[in-house]
């Protein structure tokens, strides 16, 4: 996935998070000797995300630790998946296996949900894309599990893309008014992306030259005349109230993405342990 | 909830993560001089936990908006409550707003999950408890939101509590000379815990003075023997497997504490908006 | 200028690479009941630019600095302007005073230079715009300055805009095979951009829906060209050995903007000096 | 230049700065596995500063990435020259270039700089030191281009130098009052230097004993004079309005040190250039 | 010692604070190439803490500086015992040699002294144990240094014991209110104690349910007779003027443990020093 | 004491590791709306030092803490005497009490230690002063309270003096070529101190223009002949072994400096307590 800054950062301040002065029990009782041998399981299915950043912890953690993968970011794993083997300093698997842990079931967590998504309206052109409702401290690594899930990304922050909602409209006074002042004051290699809630809205914001619409809390009818008055002249982005039940139907509508706040802010870990061998 | 050493530092890096360079969107749109009158709504029911955080958010982004609040944490939402008020410079409303909002969100989501746990086993003397399957970087804020939403804490980190597992035990030899190892090594301000999966291991723990027996993914019946044999010589506490459909029925074998991961690792966020007024 | 997350820290990082341990000389001298009154003084003309900065340096070294300005970002200064009285503790003034100034000159020079490129094309549509050749560490406060100096910006880092340069297209294999990637990975709210030195590429940048088109280092003749192979469907971006004598010429070309390293990476610092009231 | 205690979290900030969330035209354009080889050409004549930098920002960036120097800092260039080789995965080589490069020409530029005023004053015992007006956040590192460059150095903080101005003496009540004060209260270990613009300021610092006398704003015929009343009892700096013009006339007077603050604050960057082979 | 977290942090911090922006007596005076080899020596007789530490600042400062230990932490020195050889590039032996120096001294100086008071009640069953009246900054190493010199660790923070004093007692009410909240707020982890100056007190901390009573500022008699009453309910903790001449009496009336301050806050350093080889 | 640049995060650490996450003692017994009134008190005879980072403690750690000085900094304490009051939230002031209490025992330990040996040498003109044997991240504190104490100071860092030790010497090849070596290299603002045993070494330091000569481990007797041989030339500081027995037959050699590592790396921690009003 790149070379990621500030992952060893968020590595070591979740490290100290959860270790804190020290691991008193497995100080006191694990040998500095002891070495462990441990297999990552899969304990359900759904897609894996995340073991570059399982092997990072134990890299950052104690080097001396080796991580063997199996399987890759993106692979489907099934119930009883061996993922990686892990073997070295006992005391050390020990201590760094909750923060490893919890990174992997989380990314894979979104990685999954992501993929049920992307099946849903994989016989569509549409793309399933991530908000910016993310975990507070992890946008970098959830954007990154949303990609690997099978779905694309919308902007990274406030620095990386203008969208324009009913406030900033409100504020500069119409749409035209706001898209202008962006095109004026933002970074010329920025989109321009406008929310719109009626019809009347689409088309202004297509004549001031807005990039992408975003159709806020449309019905799947109204979703698909706005596309048809767009005509391709910009990006089309379904919004609002998203779910496994209508998204293939929003798909139908013709729409180039839709946006869905629950891949990041609802996540349900995937249940993966590291089982330590007899 | 106490001045939180840290929380500063968080909801800096969160501004960082989520602002980038600069919202030039806001930037663009939003005149200086532009001011913001917003509402805080509960957009369905839940727990609230997080108000005085999301306060926090706009004190450290801009100290010029205010935020009233009409709910603290604690306080049941019921869809449409106003939970507070938000004005001031409109650009900082804008721009502040997501981060405010998604710790906002996650937090009450864990509490609202968390009451619904306690709820549910109201009628026995047994504690709903969280584990060590936090969110990387927002542990205390999550360990806030499982009190805020009716349940108790186990350790904050390695460094409070002694917790010896199977690994454990395996590597000192014996339940016995593990605890032995346990109280000769940690300080003696600290309780020992020995994790048992059969009446054999809750018998050595007992006998070698374990302060808490941490019954493993043991049957409602095990559990109802377990309790019988420790006779309240030990704390227990149930762990595995704990679902909203089954706690109840653990709670009633009498264990005094019941660990569940999910209260911090599948959190739905709860659904809060801020709505803009005209 | 908005709020600007990090500037706190660059302001206490400069303040802690001047100051060391401590301001000896001062803190032998100057008792500490002394109190000063001076004048920020333009000692040559050009562009004002980070005022609000020296005086948040002050701030943040000493509150009790009172900065009163008489000029702000963007005004023309001419020699002996009076640009702001600075009131306060003596010791605070004279500490704070060599960090203040470092910041302040430096970016009225960014702005100053920015200025006369500016001007030079005054009469033609096209935007002067920085690059990514910044000083480190000073990124965001230099592209301001750019603005300040009636410049725009490009993007602010290798985040916020596709930038296909020749190596890009090599790896790739096409300018059309690299644009399909990059549209199909990058977040779609940006723009894509490709580095062109031949009608040729042009024309498959165009092609294949390139957003924007750097002519690199091509004459005048050739990018008057290329203008017109363009034909408005993408913008356009002149790059290369952009000096004050050529720049209003190249604008004749009609290009939409010219980028100009030298803005930012060689910058003359503007003589602005702090004058101690008798 | 010595193990640099801080200019590894100056390459990591400059990295993050260029990089933010990544670089997505690379990692869309680029495959993995792709590697580059690349020239480092000198494209103007100069003389070399920052070369272990250029290693070191890929150092932290990707170990990977290797650089082999055929010039060492301090070399000068002429146009055309190859400075080193870089090899290495491409991603890297290319993500990694912007920091790199800028780090380098800046520094160059400073040491290309500092020469012509050396080379001005080669005939004379006199040195060409820097000031504290240097670029904020690299300062330890003009500091050192300009001793690369031919210069010396004057303090590197308020912490490292005794220098008391007009504001201080002043403050203190005469010379001889600033002078005692400092002697009092400032490590022992460090000169004490006055700044005089008449000949009655050198003569009291001279009867006082300060160390090193400044010759503030004097014209060469006062600073000849100036020289002459102190004769060899202290260390003579002419400071103010120094230029690449009157810079060796200065030297004449018989001055130790001549000052000057545009060998870092006034910095053109040399032309360097990252050639990618074929 | 197992894997510090911050340690890397607090040794590179106080590099920065000895070498600031560079050791100039070293680069001046010693060339590049030149190597060093040198002797680690004990100058007086004492309990050797920190080697690892002592090896860990020239891994950080210079990892090709060698340290071969030829005594461990706990080891008894003589007076010119050689503790370790260091061998490598002389101006980093140098430059590092007073950072690596000054923690070690210290460390053993906390050891030695420790050690003292553990050999006073070796007959006995008493353990002596730290308190949080720490080095800031030193606490985890000063803990561990304890330990190393023969005494166990009270607390690492405020976050791992419950310890109920004075001012806690009178702002809940009484003991038995103090502990119900105490026993309802803090993890169920974690050991309550109550300090006790009356055996009135002692009474009801013990009815209550504490698990450890600190008897503070108590007569040998009175904590005899304290220890009788309490009778094996309760840990027990000695507290109060405890120095090495009442330290045995103390341990004969039959505390578990005694904790002493001075361990931690009045420490000389042990003499060791670095001898370099002609 | 001037604004002290690294204070804050000093005392943010400091807090961080005495609290962790949560004073969970105070945060159960104590309702958030207690106040408290206390009283700082002398417990034994001292000079006091640090009452300003005292009340800075409590200022960062919560503004509502309000401390109210009787006592300064350099004040002769007696036992009993009344220090400062502190009264605000009862929570706060228990909760900061350690670290704040920590950092003012220690530093009045300094200046206590430094008087004594101040008071020594009062009859003479030699100055006490310190050395760079400080506590790992607390030296510009120390350094303080040496001068509160009565003492002087040496160098803050190895920045900010040339002091060239026996193994300089060797690596340069003798004093003359280290001395040259040193004005070649180091910033001509700095003194340049040679370090020497024998007569001989004193007399070639002189020669070579040494601006400070340490007489290092020399007998008194030793010491009054190089004072005689230097003759004024150069100042002159006593090092090695000094001790309050010895220290004012050393001054009466008529050495300008004696430095004493023993001032702040073995310092006893100056009773002081927090006293609760009933």
């Amino acid at each position: 996935m790149g070379t990621l800054l500030g992952l060893e950062e968020l590595i070591k301040r979740s490290l100290a998070e959860d270790i804190g002065t020290g691991d008193i029990t497995t100080l006191a009782c694990v040998p500095e000797s002891a070495t462990a041998d441990a297999k990552l399981i899969a304990k359900e299915p759904g897609i894996l995300c995340g073991i570059d950043i399982f092997k990072r912890v134990y890299a950052i953690y104690d080097s001396a630790v080796k991580v063997e993968t199996r399987k890759l970011d993106g692979d489907l794993l099934v119930e009883r998946d061996l993922i990686a083997t892990v073997t070295g300093p006992a005391r050390s698997v020990l201590t760094g296996e909750r923060v490893a842990l919890n990174l992997l079931q989380h990314l894979s967590g979104v990685a999954t949900q992501t993929g049920k998504f992307a099946d849903a309206v994989s016989g569509y052109k549409t793309k399933i894309v991530d908000t910016r409702k993310t975990t507070p401290g992890l946008r970098v690594l959830e954007k990154y599990a949303v990609r690997v899930g099978g779905g694309a990304n919308h902007r990274f922050s406030l620095q990386d893309g203008v969208l324009i909602k009913d406030n900033h409209i409100k504020a500069a006074g119409s749409i035209t008014l706001a898209v202008n002042a962006a095109r004026s004051a933002a970074p010329f290699t920025l989109k321009i992306e406008v929310e719109c809630e009626t019809f009347e809205q689409v088309r202004e914001a297509l004549d001031c030259g807005a990039d992408i619409i975003m159709l806020d809390n449309m019905t799947t009818a109204q979703m698909r005349e706005a596309v048809a008055i767009i005509g391709g002249k910009a990006i089309t982005e379904a919004s609002g109230n998203m779910g496994d039940k209508n998204v293939a139907e929003v798909a139908a509508t013709g729409v180039d993405v839709i946006s869905i706040g629950a891949l990041t802010h609802s996540v349900r870990a995937l249940d993966i342990s590291l089982k330590f061998n007899g």
